[in-house]
C-alpha cells in the first residue's frame, strides 16, 4: 500500500470518518502538507504521550491527578457521577459545575458482563465515605442502561453519609413541545414545579 | 492549552470536521491511543516525508515520477486533462481509464487572477507535441470555470497534431429523471444516441 492509501486507512479509522471523507481529509492533507501535517503529528505525539488516567477520578488527562482534581478552586464536597469522558466533558462545556468527578468508564449491563468491578463503583463508594464529600450527583445518560447504574449506585451510597441527587429531566433548552418524545413530556409534566 | 485541546485544534482543520466531531474523533483517539496514535502518525510521517508532485504529470505521489507515469501498462498515447488531485482519483476509481494523466492545478479564473501560466497548460501543450500523445481527453469540472478551461485549452491544441475530446454529458448512473436538474437532462436530449 502506499503512503496515500495508508493515510486514507488510518485517517477513515476514526469515529464517523468514512471512505470519502478520509479521501477528502488525506487529500486537504496532503495538499497543504507544511501547514497542516507537522502540527498534527505533534498534537498527537502529545496527547500520545502525556495523556494519563487520573487515579482519583478516572479522568483522562495529561496530568495525574488530573486538572480538575487537583484544582484548587473546585469544591470537593461534591462528585458527580458520568459514565464516560465525552460526559465530563460535555458537563464541562455547560459551565454550570465547579465540583469534582468520577467517571465510572461505562454502564453495568448483564448482557455484555459489566459489574461493579469493572465500573470504578468500588473507588466510588471509597471516596463518597472519606467525610469530605457532601452530595454524589448522578449524571448517568437517561437510557435504560445509565438509569440502572444510578438506581444500584443510589443503593450502595445508602451507607455513606452522603446526599444522593440525580440530574433533571425535562424539556430541554429552545425545545419545541411538539418535536419531544413523549416520554420526555411525560416526566417534564410530572416534575413541572410552581411558576 | 493542553494536549487534548491542542489535538481538537488540530483535527478541526480537516475538511468536514467541525468542533463537535474534533471533539468525538478527539475522544476515540485518546480512548484507543495505544492501537490508534502510533499508525496514524507514522501514516502521516510517511505522507509528509514521501509525498512529491509529478514532474511530468503533476499528481501528487510517493515517487517523481509517479506510479501512473511510470507504469508499463498505461497507455502513453492518451492524455486525460484533470482540474486537481481529487478528479485523477475519481477517475482512476471509475477502473475506465488506462492512459496517462496531467493535472491542471485548478481552473482558469480572471477573477482569481490564475492565468493559463499558473495551470501548467504550457507544460500541456508541450507533452501534446512530443509525437508521442494522440488523444488529449479534457476531463474538467461541468462548471463555469471547468467548460472554459477545457475550452481555451482545446483551442491551444489545435496546433498540436493531436485528437481532443470532452467526458460525455448525460444521465448519471441510476439517474432519475424526476431528481435531475433541466440543463443535465436537456444536454442528454440533445447528445442522444441511437438505442
Amino acid at each position: 500500500m502506499n503512503a496515500i492509501d495508508q493515510l486514507i486507512t488510518q485517517l477513515s479509522k476514526l469515529p464517523g470518518v468514512g471512505k470519502r471523507s478520509a479521501r477528502r481529509m488525506a487529500l486537504q492533507l496532503i495538499r497543504k502538507r507544511e501547514q497542516l501535517i507537522p502540527p498534527l503529528i505533534l498534537a498527537l505525539q502529545e496527547a500520545h504521550e502525556s495523556i494519563v488516567s487520573c487515579e482519583l477520578c478516572n479522568n483522562l488527562d495529561s496530568s495525574n491527578p488530573c486538572s480538575i482534581c487537583a484544582s484548587p478552586r473546585r469544591d470537593t464536597s461534591t462528585l458527580c457521577v458520568v459514565e464516560d469522558l465525552a460526559d465530563l466533558w460535555a458537563m464541562e462545556r455547560s459551565g454550570a459545575y465547579r465540583g469534582l468527578y468520577h467517571v465510572l468508564g461505562g454502564t453495568l449491563s448483564a448482557i455484555d458482563g459489566r459489574s461493579p468491578d469493572h465500573l470504578k463503583i468500588p473507588q466510588l463508594i471509597a471516596r463518597a465515605k472519606t467525610g469530605d464529600v457532601r452530595e454524589v450527583i448522578l449524571a448517568t445518560n437517561a437510557t435504560v442502561d445509565g438509569q440502572t447504574t444510578a438506581h444500584y449506585i443510589a443503593e450502595r451510597l445508602e451507607e455513606a453519609q452522603v446526599e444522593v441527587s440525580r440530574l433533571a429531566q425535562g424539556i430541554p433548552m429552545g425545545g419545541e413541545l411538539d418535536f419531544l418524545d413523549d416520554g420526555t413530556l411525560g416526566a417534564a409534566l410530572i416534575a413541572r414545579k410552581k411558576a
